[in-house]
């Protein structure tokens, strides 16, 4: 496993405590603000949260779960963290899963314009895909980050043991987004993932395939950091599982993010083999893991026309074409490939 | 007066649809969406609005007035601009003072994580401020601009004749902001706006008045884009103006921000004497030119205690002593002067 590095933005960690005091060095204890969701807070909380004097009313524990993803949290945020005094020389740490570190990070870039803030997230998602990119954010309209801005945090410390805590779907949804990786850009983490024994897994074996996961999306989002282009990489599976996301929400029978990025990563291999020639072999190994892994979507999610009226509202989108991040090879993904919706309906109704 | 230079990201403009047609030649019609508030819908959208095919559900009209700068009005804006299908691709237009342009710019700068924008303000204070220096925001927990971005518009375009709709006071407001700009910056400025006639002015001579405050404005915000240092020189009488503009919303009878400004500068002039030996006359130079534009402040707004308790809640503080912006002689100031409260107290308890 890499050793910690304290100077890189993300870094894995084996003395939470310590690294913790050495990154918020340079702040007051009374400027340090920390704000978890209601699991994070039971869980992940003990046997750290010591690491310096924090004012017992520092700390903002908020409602989990994605559905309280919204304006109303970002603004509880606001008002705990400006009614308590904090001012732009302050530090606010966020801990929890993706949805608290995207609301989180977002309160913090907003307020007086920006105080600094460094993340701990606690799910597989949050540390292989959350951590690295400043996207932050909240859902708005009932779309999914709808609403945010890009802004780095300060650091990103992963801490293995925080996965302890989690059930094994929780687990998958951030595996999704490591298998992702290595089909965009590497694939020999491919292979490896898909050999990886999830079920009782090894720490130290897991912590490294995260770190690959990690330093693969760390590249691709410091050649583009607002998603111009190159980074688009990352958005392979995501045109298909926001759409199948957002459908399994307004059915009020939620799927998990990385279950939904994993089928749309299915259905776009397939777009793949469409539109760029991906051979039916790799295909088959793709739908394979996928499967073995994630089992296949509930019946009636995956609506045809339901699906694709909810891509023609993605961010992504260039004007009225449908754009894709699609798969020349296991391991090379080619950005910016317009379908048109008759491919997308033919393709998604042989699902 | 300076002539249009595009490729500039703020420039005067002698013809509005001409310049307007070609900012926005990359971006189709349906895709250019226009935020006014209703004093401008009223007073500034003819002549113009026809520069482009654009859908008249594509323009929004959102309440005029610092009490609407408020995030129900952002999350308004959010709902129109998505509900009618925007996207990245696409770009918004501000038209208002800078209550509109700093709130429109936040909107904007948030939805789907950041839509391009182009200001064009309407009143001087937003001319000379609000232009330049990428500030967005609005008020939260009744402080002035406590939710925000830095992000910079497309580009900025100032139209004279706007400025025949203002009346008297609202002129001046933006008036205050230009005379800031030669105290901290170019005495020679200074003297010119001091000698000039606002009653009954010149619009050529006005503009090249203007342009000299917005260059100055540039030059300090490019070296120091997110205030980290010597951008804190624009805040000369903002720390005092913002506790009296403050102090005057809680007592219900606001005073324009320009007035709050002109009279916070008085009394960091005075600040500036005891601090860094401004020299009497240039105090009363000031003083004088003041009084004779913006008179005295309503009785009651300037009551030491209740300013000294709005400084401490300012954004610009540095832990927990005050800080200010303050001359060291006219055309030269210092950033980061700490003050202490009794000091404050004494100059303030003097007017």
């Amino acid at each position: 496993m890499d050793s910690v590095d304290l100077n890189k933005a993300v870094s894995l960690t084996q003395d939470l405590r310590g690294d913790l005091r050495e990154l918020t060095a340079g702040f007051p204890d009374d400027k340090i603000f920390l704000l978890f969701e209601n699991n994070t807070w039971k869980h992940c909380h003990s046997g750290w949260i010591g690491f310096r004097d924090i004012p017992d009313d520092h700390v903002l524990i908020l409602p989990a779960g994605e559905e309280h993803k919204r304006i109303e949290q970002v603004m509880q945020a606001w008002e705990f963290l400006g009614s308590r005094g904090i001012d732009r020389q302050s530090l606010i740490i966020n801990v929890g899963g993706g949805m608290l570190t995207d609301l989180g990070g977002f309160a913090a870039s907003t307020l007086k314009r920006g105080i600094p803030f460094i993340n701990l997230p606690t799910t597989l998602m949050a540390m292989v895909d959350a951590s690295v990119g400043g996207k932050t954010g909240f859902n708005f309209r009932g779309l999914k980050n709808e609403v945010g801005v890009f802004r780095q945090p300060l650091h990103v410390l992963i801490y293995l043991p925080f996965l302890r805590t989690l059930d094994r779907d929780n687990l998958l949804s951030g595996y999704a987004e490591m298998l992702k990786a290595g089909l965009v850009a590497d694939a020999d983490l491919w292979d490896q993932l898909r050999e990886f024994d999830l079920s009782g897994y090894q720490e130290e074996k897991l912590g490294r395939l995260i770190w690959r996961s990690v330093k693969i999306k760390q590249e691709i989002v410091g050649n583009d950091p607002e998603e111009k282009n190159t980074r688009k990489a990352l958005n392979f599976g995501h045109t298909v599982g926001h759409a199948l996301e957002s459908e399994s929400l307004r059915q009020n029978r939620p799927v998990p993010h990385g279950f939904a990025v994993a089928w749309g990563m299915l259905a776009e291999a397939r777009l793949s083999q469409q539109i760029l020639n991906l051979p039916e072999a790799s295909v088959q190994e793709i739908q394979r893991a996928i499967q073995n892994l994630f089992g296949t979507p509930p019946p009636g999610i995956i609506h045809p026309d339901a699906l694709l009226n909810w891509m023609r509202f993605d961010k992504k989108n260039s004007g009225n074409q449908i754009n894709f991040t699609l798969l020349e090879k296991i391991g090379q993904c080619r950005v910016n490939c317009t379908v048109s919706e008759e491919e997308i309906s033919k393709v998604m109704s042989d699902e």
